[in-house]
């Protein structure tokens, strides 16, 4: 439903939640995103423009979220990768079609319900939400993880 | 977030569930959907794989629904075209992500409600539905179709 490289970006931006603080390295962020380099440099260059993410090619370089996590909804990953359109006019040109036809009324119904639930949700929820499971995160890099966003004492 | 071939073939598959006792060529099915000759030449080859479509290709060629359009769901067509894809395991092979995090539970949880709203939607529903729209209808075809649906009567 959502495309390869919309699920490469939010794995992107989770890894560099994580990090908040510093540069992450493309080969760091490609090994523990699991995202191919070459498809990583796509989806960073797409993160940038939409301003989600600020940072320097080349060696030494890396990238940081542009904002903290709590502000950056999955919706606004999505939009910078393949946006959620709503159909606001019969894509057909048809003159009576002002209001649009059961066919498209679907369509746009799902495109809104995505669009409300994605919204809802920040790439900090993503990390911080109660549960065993850290996006991205094997257990050694769990109990690391843990230490840093200092959710283990909330959840003793 | 539909891909345009899926668009596509809704249009086409809509089309024929207007006449579902003759072929409709190929021609006129690319007038009446707005598809692209090119393109309805691959949305009708899908289709047909997908057993929703017969018909034949060619001089006096064209195509019919396969089965009655009350037995053809909006996420059959859908299906046959750019599968909606639940997320049964971690995308990334993660050993302790056998409950997915909260990433890919989202993703999955979205794919979910798309698979339920067009699978409890039929192309019939999309014809019959109360309202002054029919899918693909201008008005003087709106007038013709109310006729061959006897739905006329009915909101009259």
């Amino acid at each position: 439903m959502l495309s390869q490289t919309t699920e490469y970006a939010l794995r992107a931006m989770s890894c560099l939640a994580y990090s908040p603080d510093e540069l992450v390295s493309t080969s760091d962020l490609a090994e523990v995103s699991k995202v191919p380099m070459n498809y990583l440099a796509k989806v960073l260059q797409l993160l940038s423009r939409a301003e989600l993410v600020t940072g320097r090619r080349g060696v030494g370089g890396g990238y940081k979220l542009a904002r903290h996590a709590s502000e950056i909804s999955m919706l606004d990953i999505i939009d910078a990768i393949d946006p959620i359109r709503r159909i606001e006019m019969c894509p057909l040109g048809l003159d009576n079609h002002g209001v649009l036809c059961p066919m498209h009324r679907r369509l746009d119904e799902a495109s809104r319900m995505l669009i409300g639930m994605f919204e809802g949700t920040s790439l900090q929820d993503l990390l911080t939400e109660a549960g065993a499971n850290r996006p991205l995160c094997d257990e050694s890099m769990t109990a690391k993880v843990e230490l840093t966003l200092g959710t283990s004492s909330t959840r003793a």
